[in-house]
């Protein structure tokens, strides 16, 4: 271990924000150290990934079978997220699978630099208790969430009047609620802006993903649901803004690049001269542009505000329910237009528990894939 | 004196920003004390805001008369400035006015809030090091320093790899070379946002305002002038924006009202809930845009940028020939583009001191106004 040096987890490092944090340990090979890399089904990649940065745990998802990989101790994400040579925890998962790990490593007392919106979507009562509780910092990864977390750099968060988080609009954006109804799975992977995930870009196409940010935002910066809104940015170049009581907004602004803000979470609070940087001449861009959003068009974000106030169970419902409706889509058993019927459906059957335990939060999960699955 | 309240001595009460600044402390009653007031020749007004205010020290143009206005002792501009009553100086006088009471303020260490942008465009150097070896902040209020100021709450300058500095363009941004030749000082002052002193206004038409604040901004942040950079945003909602080394942006808006920076130097490192502020709609707004500058049409920031280079006295020759420049164009015995064609010839005629001490400064400001007069 040499001094400055940060040794990484990266969960989830076949993802696409596991290997754009990747590409960020290469453009600075003497700062960081990967300690730790866990893939799921590409295990193509998750070996050459153990044999380039030779990490000495790693995990599978089939599971801790006692075999090494390239010298690699095999554990399970939990143990790897609470190992003591590991510093700073990316969970670049998707879905429910970051939740588990990212309690693991707060217990552990590690800084977690989250990517994997559903972990505070669904047990972001637990998971910012755990975390205050222990004196443990969330850093984000979210473009949105990064900006925020940026501008409130020296700021007090009780001066916060209200979060604007900026959304791109999707590949969508212009289609009306007749054209929705036929757009096919390859037309909503072309996402205008931004280079990510299946699961999010989809997500994207539906503005559930911006649902989900809202509530992500509540947790991380303890923002009341009223005061967190969404305007249409489609060029995404101001990732958010924060306005404050004095009536004075801040905004951050970048090329939308996702190793950015993974950049931003792996070196703070220092900022580190960019590799990925290119100028942004304003004049060039001419302008920056925002539109109300459609909640006709797009329900999904509008049920996922319900879902946040709602709270408890709900929110973990939302996510269970999206994450099987996606799945549905893209195989083209559903059309676009029952992502949000499916989600809507499975929420309005669910009965809530309010102040939920993580057993609860995980119980919910499970009735909503079960509830789906057995067509209600 | 009562506990938590701030007492305020400020400089130029009469004029834009102090009427302005009067306005802020009227908001929050309980929170400022006004210990001081100056003004220059609108007696009229100032013995309405002694009255109004009841400070115990006041000081106007015509000098110290040993005369006492409504109970308040008469005192150099210095001596307010240097007063152990006061504990934050508002520096709200034009031209080279500010100067001898900013030193005097920083010198008795008091904190100083700085809207007269002539202080450090003449003296930068001088001030600067000054307020380094004391200790002492100043505070901006120009609302593109008071961007870039709140945009570096909690960074580490040393992170800055641009500062763009945005300008509204004033009220010719779209008159053609040879529009502009004849334009007259009535038009000049309608400035198409803000509402500002004349001198102000002018220097805005011509962009002067927006040289002398690259000059500033260098003074204030520390940036190198090749790394300062203007673009024109006519809207004038975002005040200025910082790019960080590692590709990251920030930018600060609100609406086009002095009172918010003026409220943020009085208030910080508090940020108070606003009275002046006004909820901003950016779906309503559409789109902010952005210009390149062009220098054909407007030389005085080419002229600004080759002083600020060139630095010692130039500077204080650029201040000392705009202010005649403008008083010459008030008064139509030059055209607008004479402005820029009198600063430029003054400028070639100096003979610049480098390294200057405050006399070369105030020597080199009345060589180029005798300079001016005596018609070279």
């Amino acid at each position: 271990m040499v001094h400055g040096v940060k040794r990484l987890a990266i969960l989830g490092s076949t993802g696409s924000i596991g290997r754009q944090t990747l590409e960020v340990v290469r453009a600075f090979p003497q700062r960081f150290q990967v300690v730790a890399l866990t893939g799921g089904r590409n295990l193509t990649l998750l070996k050459a990934q153990v044999r380039e940065f030779k990490p000495n745990l790693v995990s599978t998802e089939s599971g801790n079978k006692g075999e090494r990989m390239h010298g690699a101790s095999h554990l399970s994400m939990e143990e790897i997220a609470a190992h003591p040579d590991v510093e700073l925890v990316v969970i670049a998962t998707a879905g429910k699978a970051g939740l588990g790990p990212t309690l693991a490593a707060i217990r552990a007392g590690k800084t977690v630099a989250l990517a994997n919106k559903e972990v505070l979507v669904m047990a972001g009562e637990v998971v910012s208790a755990e975390a205050k509780r222990l004196g443990v910092e969330i850093l984000p990864i979210d473009s949105e969430h990064s900006a925020i977390w940026q501008c409130l750099r020296g700021e007090d968060s009780q001066d916060i009047a209200r979060l604007i988080l900026t959304a791109s609009g999707g590949p969508f954006r212009s289609k009306t609620i007749r054209q929705l109804a036929d757009v096919t799975p390859e037309e909503a992977l072309r996402h205008p802006t931004w280079q990510m995930g299946t699961k999010v870009t989809i997500d994207s196409a539906t503005l559930m993903n911006k649902g989900m940010e809202i509530i992500e935002a509540h947790w991380l910066f303890g923002v009341p649901f009223d005061r967190i809104e969404v305007v249409i940015h489609h060029q995404s170049i101001i990732h958010s803004l924060v306005e404050f009581i004095d009536g004075s907004t801040k905004a951050q602004l970048s090329f939308p690049d996702m190793r950015l803000p993974i950049q931003y979470a792996l070196t703070y609070p220092e900022r580190w001269e960019g590799v990925f940087r290119s100028r942004m001449e304003y004049a060039e861009i001419g302008s920056l542009n925002f539109e109300a959003v459609d909640l006709g068009r797009f329900p999904c974000l509008r049920i996922a505000r319900e879902v946040a106030v709602k709270g408890g169970t709900y929110p973990a419902v939302l996510c269970a329910a999206d994450e099987v409706a996606v799945e549905l889509f893209l195989m083209k058993k559903i059309g676009f237009p029952g992502i949000a019927d499916l989600v809507a459906r499975t929420i309005e059957r669910h009965k809530g528990v309010s102040q939920p335990s993580l057993e609860d939060i995980i119980a919910a999960d499970a009735w909503a894939r079960d509830a789906i699955r057995a067509g209600f």
